[in-house]
């Protein structure tokens, strides 16, 4: 269900821009609808990543929140924003609203989902709940991807009692979302402020903005920037999302199964599936339909 | 350090007009100018309770979030606001914004604290930390606040693996309270959206508006309402604050080391020492003043 955009970079960066267009598909140019969310990671002076999080379960499109969140210009070094289509869950739930948040090792992490889990998986992990077997984190809410979620941070807490380094997180956290894509669709954004993870488990594309910057139109709206006006030489901003955002630009598509992990607006870890797939973006949605979910 | 600010409610409610005054606090007739937070408790059509935050490291009075706060009215069955005032911990970093929010047995539980540990606290708890005795929660801030409200939770955590009674969970939730309050200053509020904890060290005061209603005036701003034209016979707000918000109304003070929990604008636990004592408004500032805090 529902529709994802991440957004790391190496100087602090406002969104506006990707958001402007992305929230028109909660109602306006598409029908994610019910509710959305964006959690930001933000630098204090001393290098600190704090974390903000707006929710709302009005449609992004009109959303007063989504307003604030377009007018008032946050600079983060890491963002995850999600509109839904809810499927699972509750409608008009707060709890169901991605991103789901959790405290591990003393950092936030945020995390959304697009993807629709398997029934089997979600009777499995429930028994896990109810056996005790799963102690360290329970879903708040009734979604399957908050349900995933803690499945992948249970089975993390679990192997490593203190934060391992990160070649080896990545590589564990590739795992599970494999793990987790073979137990349904799962296609996901994880982020603890200073790296972000995207998993593709159909359809998730990024580019990276620098230096020399140019024009940027978005399709979701009558909108474009220059972005040699608001940057400086220096600045290297990815953005991931389901769908391209502008209709100008060269997104590169993640490949099915293929985990990537952006630093700094760069790409630092990266795990392939020996043979590459990529859907187009019809059967992305066709395959999401067919499961229960939405895109 | 701080302000506290809660609501209690047996319907959805908007905190607007408490929060008006409040928020004043933060920059205008008060020094809480180092950001704020507030937590919304509210509830689906199904019973569920979502959590929503919002914060910011500008003066809650003149800050855009704390606007929209004011503007869009946020129906909620329970509340936590905190103005700070930066004492321990850098100013203008968002992970030290409180409330604090921890998942405990599926639940969201937000914490505000008003007050100063000891440092003999602080270098005891981290070193808890540091030999990995407090396995479930650790700070992402630099505050005491935080450090003491995932002690209070570690404790809890290790204590009941799954949720006992509220009878229980109250009782043992005093008496980590106690122990706090006896290593430092401690007032704090804690909710998991269907109860409110109020605990007093200092200085905490709350009133209950029911039927008949009538009219309040803010001690802040030039604000009044007229209750009874925007409530029904059966509403119950029970509203908490470090310092009463009107100057009209009969402000209870909770005494020094007593320990209430409301639940749908009414109190249902209360643990009062043998000897109830109450400080003035000066002299809880005093003390506040005298361990590196502020009220």
């Amino acid at each position: 269900m529902c529709q994802l955009l991440g957004m790391s970079c190496n100087t602090p960066t406002d969104i506006g821009f990707s958001f402007a267009g992305f929230r028109q598909r909660g109602g306006a140019t598409d029908h994610h609808e019910d509710g959305f969310g964006i959690a930001f990671f933000e630098k204090s002076d001393s290098g600190d990543i704090g974390l903000r999080q707006f929710h709302d379960n009005q449609p992004s499109y009109l959303s007063p929140v989504a307003d604030l969140v377009n007018h008032y210009p946050i600079r983060a070094m890491n963002v995850i924003a999600h509109i839904r289509k809810a499927t699972t869950g509750e409608k008009n739930n707060l709890a169901n609203v991605h991103p789901f948040v959790r405290e591990v090792w003393g950092e936030q992490w945020a995390f959304a989902h697009n993807g629709q889990m398997t029934d089997s998986f979600i009777r499995r992990t429930h028994r896990l709940h109810t056996n005790g077997n799963a102690e360290h984190y329970t879903p708040v809410g009734t979604t399957d991807s908050e349900l995933a979620f803690c499945y992948l941070l249970n089975r993390l807490k679990s192997a490593f009692k203190t934060r391992p380094s990160d070649e080896t997180l990545f590589t564990f956290l590739t795992a599970q979302c494999r793990y987790l894509s073979a137990n349904g669709l799962f296609n996901c954004l994880i982020s603890n402020g200073r790296w972000q993870l995207a998993y593709a488990g159909s359809l998730l594309f990024y580019l990276i903005r620098q230096a020399p910057f140019g024009e940027a139109y978005l399709s979701d709206g009558e909108m474009s920037v220059d972005f040699k006006d608001v940057t400086t030489s220096k600045d290297k901003v990815a953005v991931i999302v389901t769908i391209p955002l502008t209709s100008n630009e060269h997104w590169q598509q993640i490949a099915v199964d293929e985990c990537l992990v952006f630093k700094d607006g760069a790409i630092v870890f990266r795990d392939t599936p020996s043979k590459k797939t990529y859907m187009t973006i019809e059967e992305g949605i066709a395959l999401a339909r067919s499961v229960g979910a939405s895109v």
